[in-house]
């Protein structure tokens, strides 16, 4: 099987390209990218050593679609919905890797990115790419909109008490924790290492564009509308998700329930580890792969659910995740290639 | 004037001596830490180099009331109540760091801190010091509990809003995250660099000692009981504390409110930065120094206040906040010793 | 094929697990700890869930012997010899980490960890395993001792020219910088997160155990008593090794000859990248890989050749090397279950 | 005293603006920064509050001149060199902290920074600022060059032993560790968090534009050509230079003949502290200062000098020197405004 990586110059095409390379079942057939194109990839990346002879070239929809059988398009929001509907309807199977069809409709996209849909007819064909959630949709998926880094990290959190009923009219907070390089590779003031070094600090707050995509998946999961209030903070790693979140929960609700709910919930789910409650996962014990560890906190007196959540924001929260839903699609184990464990310390 | 420090060789006594080094009115009579009583400032903190003749001592109450009028105690909690009261005794006046007189209950000190306290009756003269809150007990007091570094960013934080009522019966969320010299300078393996770096990790969820501290004082500003889920987290800096708060209000609020709120609940003083509505604080702009940076967003459509502070934990969390405190004991500026602003990048 | 691993609970320990994890030939058989016997391998390795129904036993050479047909040995220096010779007894085959067996003079292990050898009849047999050196001698050997993490960096950057006789009686200095998790898992303060962040500095200048070592090899490899000025320093990261070496050359020497020096001598070693002249390596490029990048420059007008090799000093450092000597020992792929390439960024 | 600082926007400029406040003989007239002209510094550097007044402005040398008696001018090199002449010419002091004014001859500078100088004139008044060598020279200029970061950190090194004539004509190795601040403001691959963190990587190597600076100064010391071999490293912290140097030197050189080099050399000296033999500085421990801390090895067997010197590089590297030149060519006290000691940990 071949694959394609349009826009493979950032730091998810990149991780592609690591994740990929041990891969068993595919082979990379062709990487594109603007700015870089006809730049060797180890100019870039000087650890993907063995694609020492690979050039980034300019995308080309009809070579893409005749090299390649699944692209993954890694593109910025708002330049993926450029590219998409070609190769659909070269059909291809497309997993996009940016905002563009994460949303369900034409008019928040515009809201929150501010641009206008090109191919809003697609957004009822694209599905959700969280496996965990939606694992038979993507299955028979040809488009697949891979979820935000931060979604992912709040939504494994919260799925299960959402579905369970558990998540009020009030809704949830979610404080999350990101590295840096949830940044990208583009240049920043955020993300200039004397700036964000020995620092933590809220950014976007009330407005980050991740926040629409929660609060339309908890509903959903829900069956009402449910509120998320979204504080993300930069801290002073490269990468590394905690989503620290948190649920008034009703006083009927105890610690076995909670366990009962998360075990059910994800039960079959290779990706999720249960620490359970009480025990609380670290960043760094998810870095570089691509699983996601949660454990909770039910503090009765207080009525309050706390639920903390890690990933590594570029594997599960980026690349990993786009190739578990093209292991789901292709009809492979949902692990192929994605089997490394974390990298400690 | 003539101070000493009693339990000098942790991080919070060596930025005693630090802040007192370049304090106008105040000289260091004696430095006593137990275990390394006979050694060298400068054996262990060699960034005190005009320490260099100073040598640890041991404690001997006697000796220390002969040699200072005013006394800073450093020591951990349970040792320092050992030694306070004979300070008391002898007339001098007593800054304490440590947990010991920070509650206003022998009860609640056992239930949280699982010893018996052996001077309950200081725990009524004690002034809990937090100068924006308390200067003018602090002014008259002979005995201050200068607060968790924790409890001083989320209540410089919350005292606003819960004075005016904003704080309802629900209580607040209080998501914080410190750097690892919170930890202290005794070894563990959640402060071992390897363990720490590149992580983020919630760790005592429910369970963290400072919880009752900001319940009593929030309670007490709010004038009904206030509930407090306070979640805190290592992040991978060194110094620093940002604490991230969440309070659902009333839709009758707007921003103009709170502004007003801020701006005059810390009218006058000197340590607090008000960044206003939208801007958030960084930890890295106040590192070094006693400044408390605030921000906050008010979220009308999901009804949620959240509100940031940033401090360094090891000054305006611990010792430059201590100073502080003996300024307004002495009758000196407020700020002596303390004007440094933060050393950036 | 079954393996075991005495001295499990160390970083190195847990790195083997993580990298014979993924091995396709081999079998973790037990592992042994003796402050952890009887505890869980993740309650202190989270990311090591696969090992979730592994417990840390206490070792007993005869169950080690009939369990496994290769023991992996991770104590530190002076406990691994008093298990060493009974494993070799049993017939079995031994790679070991420590420094036990690196010297070839019993007096010199003397010297150096002041400590009497209790196996020196041993060390004639013990190969020293750098396979890009000891290829050969590895694939017979029945105890193979793996280098240190600096020597590994040093001399493959030094080994070229100093076969080459290119290293003269002036010999070179090699000033490295390590990453912390260099120290190990024993908690010090030099390895505290508050010390160590933020920080560099050298440590055992002129008294570093790893100089004998190095002086040894290159004194081999170049047929004549070479010297090292080894001067280590402690940098604010996690893993990694970059050793930066300095040796004076003859006016003879020019740029094609040293790359066809390092070319032919690593063709055909599939760890080592040769970046070549004027491109240096970074550490963060080999992060959780056993591969080793190495560049130069060559200062014609001050005749002096400036080499740089950066590794991960837990995987070609330690545990990646171990595993590469297992797999020459056995027959396997030189880089079975070490394929991985780095973790960047 | 009124004094301006031009190019006032980058690290340097806002250092000059962190330590002037505190100064207690100097007031800031003007601060200028092309690219933020109108902006609040505020904007750029929350740290700096008690400038919450004050707007970047555009440079007018007559306006500079009538407002401020002397200048600090913190632009890049070739910018510098626009200004510094019509400031001159005005009848200011200037202390430029620019390379343009460093060396001696305009040949060197085209060499090495490939720019026509527009002032060579100048170069023979300029004095080279390092005080602790060049006090004298330093109180009587009326135009001082501050020197670069990384010479400082080797220089404070080397200077001594130059002088005693112990650097012979195979010259020195300076193996230089900075923090990333050394980069600026101006963002660059080099410089973004997820590529500069968790990594040490050397840079320039055998082309750094500080080498030249090293050579003329120690050639000078020397009184014959001093060859300078310099390795510049990017480590993952913010502030601090470290510089290991490597010299070779004679068998009669014992520890009491370098304990009395360096003691007589830096007799009266405030901000060098000597570590001595066989202790090893850290940059931690000078972070925020300006102070230098020093620490040697003598390998008598290897015949090798190991010296050590550590720097906050944007403190006794950069703007805190620059007071210091001021303190001398206003007659003050050298160390007026740069008590402070270092900030740890």
């Amino acid at each position: 099987m071949k694959a394609g990586i349009i826009g493979a110059s950032g730091y998810t095409g990149a991780e592609l390209l690591r994740i990929l390379d041990g891969h068993p079942e595919v082979e990379t057939a062709y990487v594109t990218a603007h700015t870089y194109a006809g730049k060797m990839v180890v100019d870039l990346y000087p650890h993907l050593h063995r694609y020492a002879e690979t050039l980034f070239s300019t995308f080309d929809a009809r070579e893409a679609i005749a090299s390649a059988g699944i692209h993954f398009v890694a593109l910025p929001h708002g330049e993926s919905m450029q590219v998409v509907p070609q190769l659909l309807e070269g059909g291809a199977k497309v997993i996009d890797l940016s905002a563009d069809y994460r949303l369900s409709h034409a008019g928040e996209y515009k809201q929150w990115y501010d641009l206008e849909h090109t191919s809003p007819h697609l957004l009822e064909d694209a599905v959700y790419g969280l496996p965990e959630m939606n694992g038979e949709r993507i299955v028979d998926a040809r488009l697949v909109a891979v979820p935000g880094c931060y979604p992912t990290a709040a939504l494994l959190a919260l799925a299960p008490p959402a579905k369970a009923g558990l998540v009020g009219i009030e809704g949830v907070v979610v404080d999350a924790k990101s590295g840096i390089s949830g940044a990208g590779r583009s240049l920043s003031l955020a993300a200039h290492f004397a700036q964000a070094d020995e620092s933590v600090k809220p950014y976007n707050v009330g407005a980050h564009r991740h926040t629409p995509e929660m609060e339309e998946v908890l509903s959903s999961l829900a069956g009402e509308k449910t509120q998320v209030v979204f504080t993300p903070h930069l801290v002073p790693m490269s990468r590394g998700i905690l989503a620290t979140c948190y649920m008034r929960v009703g006083t009927e609700v105890d610690d076995a329930e909670i366990e009962r709910i998360y075990g059910e919930y994800y039960a079959g789910c290779p990706f999720v580890i249960l620490l359970g409650s009480g025990v609380f996962p670290e960043t760094k014990a998810v870095s570089g792969s691509n699983y996601c560890h949660i454990g909770w906190n039910l503090d009765s007196q207080r009525r309050m659910l706390t639920v903390a959540a890690a990933i590594d924001n570029l594997v599960k929260g980026a690349s990993g995740q786009a190739v578990q839903c093209m292991n789901l699609m292709q009809g492979w184990s949902e692990d192929a290639g994605l089997e490394a464990m974390g990298i400690f310390p």
